[in-house]
């Protein structure tokens, strides 16, 4: 199983970023293959504060499955919309997991 | 549910990390409280290769059991010796997990 992992940091204004961001939950739900879902809270880190404030995790069944999603018609729009509004240093990330 | 995740940057020797990184699993592996454990092989990211090298991931019941795991005796010492190897970059992050 592989996941997307978006790693989103702290916003400027959180209130706004929620919107934004319960918005493109909308278009990214629509990602084809989606096999589960995901959605973190950032508590903080060992110092404190975290620079990530929300992480967002979505499982397809393998990578090409995850590539044909984000290529997909639903995938660019929610991607667009994301480089829209997640900040620059937000992070995507492609892994294999393993789970015991 | 909340998890501690490890976000470790890019090694410059893989193999040498690999052996650290497998040493520093044993150790975190003692932490009490554990309920899963995932690690993640980092694919990539949109533009190629992804900052991100591994990442892994340890669940517990609540954030005062992740606290205390990190403050118990395995948890200094686990921690110690992941300062000695991980990169400066490499991020913990505590997190609160909601699931579908």
């Amino acid at each position: 199983m592989v996941k997307l992992s978006i790693l989103y940091t702290q916003p400027a204004d959180p209130q706004s970023f929620e919107e934004r961001y319960n918005f493109n939950l909308s278009l990214l739900e629509r990602l084809p293959g989606i096999r589960r879902r995901q959605a973190c809270v950032v508590l903080g880190g060992p110092g404190g504060k975290s620079p990530i404030y929300r992480m967002l995790e979505l499982y397809f069944d393998d990578f090409p499955a995850l590539d044909s999603a984000l290529r997909s018609e639903h995938g660019q729009a929610a991607g667009s919309d994301l480089m829209a509004f997640a900040g620059r240093e937000t992070q995507l990330v492609f892994s294999e997991v393993f789970e015991e």
